[in-house]
């Protein structure tokens, strides 16, 4: 490339012009460093501002200036698209991510968007990735559903415009693909969906949103200690292969928001997972000595003081805790040995909290018909689901991530609206 | 693996005993075909039927039996999952799809919906091998959104459950994220999205599904010609990839249901795709010499019939037409010089139909605005999409592409509801 002559197509991102030479720096949205453009100023045509796109002929030679390899030196620039300086909302300021918040159609044009979208994308199609690589069946598990997979969110009810019943019968967006993935594992062997869930909470916080995405394993002959395996290798793989592909774009976040994101992001590729079962973890956080505010006994939940603690301090390293009691857990989860727990799993990242939750399921027709009644839910609604007990029923586990919540932690960004395109959460007009 | 000792667990899909020895096929979900495991009778445990789930425990041997390679001598077989005959819906009689559509959590246990379904995994994971090979970058789309992109699909509306206003304004479920795509071409130059998107048509034919998965994609700096080349690279991409490597599961579809679907792949694997004008199109309709119900002219709809004699007649071919009358399509189609057609393409295949359809968008602010007027949409519910040509617009166009029709293309299926998990149509009640 270097030394011949090329026509790119781009945004003009800022432009510096001295009267006789301009420097203009353009970017086409495909690298995290913008091509810095020189260009005789007689050469500009009208209307060459920032958000203006142009088509430069020229040729590439080898940049005098430091921290960039090559700039493009301008033969010919053609105005493609106007952007009048005087309406743009995007000014040559640095803006709140508040304010961009309210421009979703245009944020995307910005540094910091630009990196967070290709980060995104770039984890999606990882997951893909490592799911080909280990054999797993992609599935699509229905968005419109008339089950509420654990009894207790809170739901979006979908209707035929007219009001009219379309389906016949109650329907709402899925909170989670689970159930649907267990039929298909108990076929397929191995199968994961990539899909959109939804919550009607109104919880308007930076770590919820209303509709999300989720990722969700399942296979069958697969334990508890085989599912803490499959979801640790897949964290890691998938932000080794960004760290290894995408350090430009975390550099800049870095820089511009969250200057400690190398440094958490090359501590969880370098450090191993710790396993703890529940009881253990209560054990280490009752003889620690400290003032939490919740005085750990077993039986309690998990607070985000005892994770910090657990992750950051005592074990400095991200942490997955296993064996949960069983009265705090759904009713699908694997009863244990000992009555008192259920073959459940979390993933803790140190500096970011819990990533992945799963477990192994119930595989016994009556255990699982048991704990059913034990937490008040009617069988009858779970009739597939529990075939699947009935009918050369295997053990199988499975476990949930939600995509923003990787994006999260692999961007630094941190409020969840800013990783995600088009944000919904309670209150927020949807465009 | 040939004569080594091996643990295999799996779902038993057929057994013959003559009291002496046992033959018992037995499938994972992972390959076509199932596994042959020979067994001296003795050693079969009770209820081993079909549907059951065993681990056999032998070794691995070459096959003296055709039409297979291994078999694998049985050393020892638990049963892990039983299946009670008596009330197991699946019996060893080939069903009919109409029946297996009553129960999805079960069909997926048969040859025929473990074929389309890794069929379906496949081609899924091949599209995003294929952008990610062209450097497009993946994005979510919204799902809830609260405009119709083009002003007149049927839109499933979606509401808190309690009823309340949950985000300030009527929300609907997405008809294409084509909108919200072309905000991020704008900016990250090529994009794809694969979500779900609903229509709440009240058609009930083998052809339509109330929830859908869509790919599109959207570049910046893309003309029509660049369009039809890019989704014409990536039809041939997905079927040629899922040619080699998934030929197995296409010959037992094959075998099963449509004779045909091999011959049919191949030819389009072998054939150029034909690119004409929807003008020349009309012309060789006319100059046909055939009884058409409808007898064809310009500015009317190209019907199936005449896409059948287009492509199996006439060019023997996939067809590409493009620059369709201007009254007949969406009003951000691009309006050529002529003023009377817009840049707008289908593919339409043999023996097939319509498989996707784009256009390159319309970049001009005036010209859009006129067009939104001409067709009676009020711009004001489109302050967003106009700021994309009122800031730095650039010439784009993108593509659309029905996954599940993709999904009967390359399964033979010919009712949609066969290729997708659990189909939403109206009055299909969801589970």
């Amino acid at each position: 490339m270097l030394n011949s002559m090329v026509e790119i197509s781009a945004w003009i991102r800022s432009i510096r012009d001295n009267g006789r030479i301009a420097f203009i720096d353009i970017q086409d949205g495909s690298f995290a460093e913008a091509l810095q453009v020189v260009a005789e100023s007689s050469e500009l045509p009208r209307d060459c501002h920032n958000g203006a796109a142009v088509l430069v002929r020229g040729t590439l030679v080898k940049s005098p200036a430091r921290g960039q390899n090559v700039e493009l030196k301008a033969e010919q620039i053609f105005l493609l698209g106007n952007c009048p300086q005087e309406n743009y909302p995007l000014q040559k300021k640095q803006h709140s991510l508040d304010f961009l918040r309210s421009i979703p159609h245009l944020r995307i044009r910005t540094n910091t968007f630009l990196a967070v979208a290709r980060i995104r994308s770039f984890l999606a199609q990882a997951i893909h990735r490592f799911f080909e690589r280990e054999q797993y069946y992609h599935i699509h598990t229905p968005i419109i559903t008339s089950s509420d997979t654990e009894g207790t969110g809170e739901l979006f009810s979908v209707h035929h415009k007219k009001g009219t019943s379309f389906f016949g019968t109650p329907s709402y967006l899925t909170v989670s693909g689970q159930l649907a993935a267990e039929t298909h594992a108990l076929a397929l062997g191995k199968v994961y969906t990539f899909g959109p869930t939804f919550r009607a909470e109104n919880s308007n916080t930076n770590r919820h949103l209303s509709e999300f995405w989720m990722i969700e394993a399942e296979a069958a002959f697969l334990d508890i200690g085989g599912l803490i395996e499959l979801s640790t290798s897949m964290l890691y793989y998938v932000l080794y292969e960004l760290y290894k592909e995408c350090i430009e774009d975390i550099r800049l976040l870095s820089t511009l928001h969250t200057p400690e994101l190398i440094e958490q992001i090359e501590h969880l590729l370098t450090t191993s997972y710790v396993r703890i079962s529940y009881t253990e973890a209560i054990d280490v956080l009752k003889s620690a000595k400290r003032n939490f505010t919740f005085s750990p006994q077993w039986g309690m939940d998990i607070q985000t003081e005892h994770e910090k603690f657990l992750c950051e301090i005592h074990y400095k390293a991200p942490v997955v805790i296993y064996d949960y009691p069983r009265a705090e857990k759904a009713f699908y989860m694997r009863v244990n040995d000992d009555q008192k727990t259920v073959a459940a799993m979390d993933i803790i990242l140190p500096y970011f909290g819990e990533i992945v939750g799963g477990s192994q399921r119930e595989e016994r027709y009556d255990v699982l018909l048991c704990s059913m009644k034990e937490q008040g839910i009617n069988p009858s609604h779970y009739t597939s689901y529990l075939d699947l007990r009935r009918f050369g029923s295997v053990i199988h586990a499975g476990f949930g991530l939600g995509f923003e919540r990787l994006v999260q932690c692999a961007t630094g960004m941190r409020n969840i609206r800013d990783v995600i395109p088009f944000p919904r959460a309670p209150g927020l007009i949807p465009d």
